[in-house]
């Protein structure tokens, strides 16, 4: 209906205000572009304000809606405050207002503003299954990032050994090692440090194999999760 | 029958004359070929008249075709002229045509003229599947593009903070940073811009994980439906 | 029994003799081992004469054998001499014997010699199941191949429209931008050559995302030919 | 109850010790850093005693443990000394105890020190899973690794032939030329050697292309594997 509409016209209007947001602190960084200055910083008043409105609006609908709907009104409230949601749409206008008070430190302020990204996988069916199937596998793709610590600190190790005398600069410590193992393992290869002798070229083919199958591990539990995900979601649409 | 081989004959003329006529593409530009520039000239328009009698026959047995037999003559007819594979059809013949109306612009012809190259899914049942299987994970593929492109855009922003006064030229602004993100995120790695800070190394050191692991999601989304449709093909194939 | 560690003792004999001879040939090639060329010759000969000896059993036994067993003597080595096992298994000893009448071109033959290493294939379990998944998908493998050839062409098309004034010597042409293109979109990366426009990085971009997400093609093949290999070995030793 | 508490105590404080020494071997290796080698020293002589006690305690305790409990008292202390894990465990803190008697290679004496980062994966479920998989897999994944090799052989050699007379230097030899084969076969692609003459870039297209494919078979083998750990385990968790 007329509701159903309005929801969609809304949300269509959250998507493009987002990209346009992105889009102006994504250009606000380009030296040339000082002189649109003013012009990004409207884009910035007017993101945050829409922002700011949608946030209250959820905060104060926050009781009808289902996660919270079995709670007292201020429960609902509160609930939703401390949801990751809400933390990271306040992350995302808070630099602003933060910048009426005090002269912040830009950096970090531009990755929070750059949160509103997130926004978007509220909007996408296609988005919100990809985060959960990566979410669900948490447990097994940090169990994967640790093995791959654990390889990456022996071949930094091995080729310290073995490239040290030969390139001490870049060979000359097992964290300066670190860099080469893991452009390696990951299969990057950007060739700024590569080993030149040849015990070195041993362990870096072994270090490339090794990162060539252990690919196999973050691949497989994705595609695992992801068929499973998409076996569950038939399963709903076809008995619900 | 005689018919069958007839159809058999044809489609290896035509896929033969797909690849001669790409390769003349292909070879028109390079600068020392110049010379042969009337034969490359010769087989593109043997390659289009061809085209355009196929487009022709195509059109006119429209009415005899499998998705348009239910529809009046014209009725197929106009089907056929709006669907994909037609106005690809028609785009790879159109440059010679408009070559002889307006001296065009020739960098944008030369990517029509090569859409030809797609006339070959219409021959094989293996491409024509992978296609299927691209194109039945669309949407999934998109929403992985789109989860690529934000840690493509923290990652660079991250790194813009990190090396910006190390490296002014290549890390100076947000989207200069982005090519170095996404040639990382991809794990191309082509070492024409690398971070050489510890914040830097260390940030690209998680953007190198991240794409390692993200590549997970493409592989699990075209595995699935691969297997899926296999499966799908095998069960008609049983049944039927 | 007896015959059993007999045969077992043989084929190891075989492996280290085929890990010997493979080493050998490598090793000839390298210029500061030219003094230990009347060595690498003595392992060229034993090996040779073994293998010839190996082929000239196999061939004599072959009616014995069981692809063969239901001909007559001579069908079942006529067999044997046109299998594809045993025309690489000729090859392999051919470049010796022929090096006794011309002086021949030494490139070509190196690789015949390399052709023993695929008799390991022939002993190892492992290897065998791999060779035959990879085979038993051979067309849907060769549509990815023409797949990635069509992205190759095309994003060496555009690259080439687009960085062709700016770098003329490696843009120059649509075959000396293929070199790019395949180097990208395999996700391989040497940087040798790398765009430097805004336009040409866009189309970059878009050729690495493709290559990253193209790769689930290969990767969904072969995972899902090799599920159902294993499938269907555990589905034999259950139910036979 | 509040042994279980304990036990969870103790698992942490091994894991927060594993990993201090860990980084104190990291950091060690830093020139800047040779100042605070008194203090990494002493972080070692902790790590050493703890892990000393740890090991004599499971020594002590192995008749009280599920996979010997059916042995000896002294039978399951010597089937415990023996096994992989017990062996790793010794091999990790023998280091210092030796280099109170001799003065020893520090190199691979590191390497015996950096075993220490695999006790993480005796208090990690998720670690343990991924490495059952890679061990179940083995055979498999040993059979890619040789076909890989194959593959590199034949790259190789191809590449040396045809870029022998170019770039004497880095094809003048089968083995040289193997470095640029599994930096490609592997898509690392450092770009510290690539070929340069028209046959060398037809035969690196070949040799990334069959490295973009063969990658299917390391993920395929750990993706089914993967699949079916996990639906081996709920199997398990369904029924008992």
């Amino acid at each position: 209906g007329a509701n159903d509409r309005t929801t969609r016209v809304v949300h269509r209007a959250l998507i493009a205000l987002v990209a346009l947001s992105v889009l102006s602190v994504v250009l606000e960084s380009v030296p040339q572009y000082r002189v649109y200055r003013r012009m990004f910083h409207n884009v910035e008043l007017v993101a945050v304000a829409c922002f700011t409105i949608e946030y209250l609006l959820r905060l104060w609908s926050a009781p009808e809606h289902t996660p919270y709907s079995d709670r007292s009104p201020w429960g609902a409230r509160l609930a939703f405050v401390t949801s990751w949601s809400a933390i990271i749409d306040l992350l995302t206008i808070l630099p602003l207002y933060l910048s009426f008070f005090v002269s912040a430190d830009l950096g970090v302020m531009v990755m929070f503003r750059l949160l509103r990204f997130f926004k978007l996988a509220r909007y996408s069916v296609g988005i919100r299954t990809l985060v959960a199937v990566m979410e669900a596998e948490r447990k097994a793709l940090v169990a994967t990032a640790i093995l791959l610590l654990g390889a990456v600190l022996f071949s930094a190790t091995a080729i310290h050994i073995a490239e040290q005398d030969a390139q001490p600069e870049t060979f000359g410590s097992i964290p300066s090692a670190m860099w080469w193992a893991i452009v390696t393992i990951t299969t990057v290869g950007y060739g700024d440090v590569t080993p030149v002798t040849l015990a070195g070229r041993l362990i870096a083919s072994v270090t490339m194999v090794t990162g060539y199958v252990m690919l196999g591990l973050p691949v497989g539990i994705v595609a695992t999760a992801f068929a499973e995900e998409i076996h569950r979601q038939e399963f709903v649409v076809t008995w619900s």
